[in-house]
């Protein structure tokens, strides 16, 4: 069987802390599998983090000889740290009489929701670097061994395949954010939703031709990978999939994904082969990927919408997550585009969002016939003279079909209106007709 | 800490076979988290199953109480195992020291690649069930615990989804055999193949109306799942998907999956829509199930490259599996709709496989004109008054695309041969141009 050296970090403040130390160091070496070589000396460090006031930690490392795997190991340290009297589950920074990380297991590199190795704090705890320096292992091994870039940037669709592969067997829920780049607080609000609820999250960087009309701005669409790079960094994006137009269409790239009822008005429209585009990107995104959960900006409803209908009809087995559109403090939806307006356009463009909120006042006031709401807020935007309205409808929410004339008890919003004069700028935006304020910016 | 209550079972026939298992006993007990509550009789046993002479087994099992997860306690039982000097890795079936299984993990169902848990051979076994019985396990409980459907039957997609979730995030190797149905040979030398390659398959029996036309055969395809299941239940499948067309296609489905070039001749340009069809199914089975193989049979040869065109442009991670056709005596390759053929035609059917092996002699015979090669084996199905030709070509090995006029390398021949005045049946055959004999069945 194959041995692997391992080591472990230990610690105590609670009870009589050498004591925990060395029972947790005797049993350890009483586990099948596992062959204790050498202790370190142990050390006091005072607590890392915010919690409540405590006595400092006594704590040393442990060099192992084990046939165990890496989460053998681990579920060795949890029993005995159970059997130390440690309270489960651990509450964050609070005193324990006996603490135990899988800091290293050979030259491996486990990335799984249960166990990261090397250990992601290594270099930056002293009380564990320096017992480890102790024990002979020399800086630069350990420099080397735990450089790991953060976000990861992948630029292969094999790459990300691999990268997902191992979260998911890792047991790791997986989180994934498709965007163009150019990103914004709209994108950095998704990144942010999607940490909160996966150990994983992956934003993919791609401006997709496939979703370009001819004349539209393909060429001109925004892009800064770097500064992309340092929002997704700083929002604890774990990997960033930034591929080429080449690896995601070559080598006689001939398939499409296509959505029915819900593509085909409005954006689709006046669009055509958007949507398409859209679907077959996401699609592939979904495929390469296999997310457990994908994060989109309601700002894009019928682009959700379509998204939505194609997760139910192809099966992919995530959750789709919408989230709740960013806006500047004018009501503008923040958009990618937006740095397309001049001056005097970026103000107009206020417009948009208070042609909606007019008529969601107008719901909110009782009126309930479906024309005389749009009229309210077309009437709102025929009033800025550098704004033309492609569109303006009141749609069931969720799926974005149309309603029909008369009485109608809620929907959706939804418009595009076109700014510019040489360069056509359009933006979309979308509200719900809700009775209360909560979610009037959603 | 939760604790459960888990029974392991012991065994041993080489060297002090009593000292080996009260040692394993023992240790397990020092080990963190695991406290040892009983321990059964100990009782001989003779070999299970073919192995080289050697003696017979003693046999325990012992209750233990653990705070240990199951994958946990796997690990510790490899470590006894290796500490008592077991070989590794271990011969089937050849003497051991010591043999250490989890029979029971409380009332989990484990199903991973390392751990299957209710141990799938628990009832079977004497020398496990009776020690069992003996700890105070009523026969009962544990017929009730054990009962697992093989292959385990589902309908619903998301049945699906789970299950091949648990097989993918516990490390297993899943292969998809997509089928309609109505199986014989050829699908279970697929079953074969992926049973030999994969820790978990699924086969999909689904007769998917979208790739059917509006003047085909779709109501009078062949239908028998009981003969199926037996079928799959024979060939060792795991899980059989047998949708409903409403739970594939209910609640306003409206996408499509499209393949361009593969998809545009032959089968494509005789049946409009019928390869739309097939990827979109495919594409819905991939989604659901997430294998890391799938199988198709190179009789529908056009199938496989549209599908791997498809694996491709979607990006999905997974290796398609082509595997050769299988064929009856007189050569006329497997397919549910020979059913169809009366007894003159079904006679008649076998000058297909006859007009192309034709052809291939002609090629090994040092013909290298296309027009030349393919002129030898339509005089053949034309010599056959039954038989009325489709097309018959000689497309590129692989992707099937057209060929040039003039000479050839090689390629594969590709047919349709239409049967039947009432009832039309049409068959499909290919076989490849090669030097030797040796894949002339391919």
């Amino acid at each position: 069987m194959h041995k692997v050296l391992s080591y472990l970090g230990l610690g105590s403040n609670e009870g009589d802390r050498e004591r925990n130390l060395r029972t947790a160091i005797e049993r350890l070496g009483q586990t099948p599998g596992i062959r204790v070589l050498r202790t370190s000396a142990l050390r006091e460090s005072t607590l890392v983090g915010e919690g409540p006031k405590q006595d400092p930690f006594l704590n040393g490392v442990v060099e192992i000889e084990t046939t165990q795997s890496a989460a053998a190991l681990l579920a060795v340290c949890k029993a005995l740290e159970a059997a130390a009297g440690r309270a489960l589950p651990a509450k964050k920074n609070h005193p324990r009489p006996l603490d135990l990380d899988l800091l290293l297991y050979g030259d491996l590199r486990i990335d799984t929701r249960d166990l990261v190795v090397p250990h992601p704090e290594l270099l930056a705890r002293v009380f564990v670097l320096e017992p480890l320096l102790e024990l002979g292992l020399s800086e630069e091994l350990l420099r080397e061994r735990c450089a790991i870039e953060r976000p990861c940037l992948l630029t292969a669709q094999s790459e990300l395949s691999a990268k997902c592969s191992e979260w998911l067997e890792g047991g790791c829920l997986v989180g994934l954010v498709p965007t163009m780049g150019a990103l914004h607080q709209g994108h950095a609000s998704l990144f942010e939703r999607a940490r909160r609820e996966c150990d994983r999250i992956v934003a993919t960087i791609f401006v997709n031709p496939l979703q370009f009309g001819p004349k539209e701005d393909l060429a001109a669409y925004p892009r800064d990978l770097p500064g992309d790079l340092r929002i997704c960094a700083a929002a604890g994006v774990d990997a960033v999939f930034a591929p080429s137009p080449g690896e995601m269409y070559g080598d006689g790239f001939c398939s499409t994904v296509a959505v029915g009822r819900e593509a085909e008005t409005m954006e689709g429209a006046l669009r055509p082969g958007h949507f398409q585009g859209v679907a077959t990107v996401v699609a592939r995104l979904f495929a390469l990927a296999r997310p457990h959960r994908a994060y989109f900006g309601q700002k894009d409803a019928q682009q959700v919408a379509v998204i939505r209908r194609l997760v139910k009809d192809l099966g992919f087995p995530l959750r789709l997550v919408e989230c709740p559109t960013v806006r500047e403090p004018d009501g503008l939806a923040m958009s990618s585009r937006n740095v397309y307006l001049d001056a005097a356009d970026r103000r107009a463009a206020g417009v948009i969002s208070l042609a909606l909120r007019t008529a969601q006042e107008a719901f909110r006031g009782g009126e309930r016939d479906r024309d005389a709401i749009v009229r309210a807020a077309v009437a709102v935007i025929a009033a800025e003279p550098r704004a033309q309205l492609d569109y303006l409808e009141l749609r069931s929410d969720g799926d974005l079909l149309p309603q029909p004339a008369g009485a109608v008890s809620g929907g959706r919003l939804v418009t595009a209106v076109r700014f510019g004069a040489a360069r056509v700028v359009r933006l979309l935006d979308n509200m719900p007709l809700v009775e209360n304020s909560e979610s009037s910016q959603s």
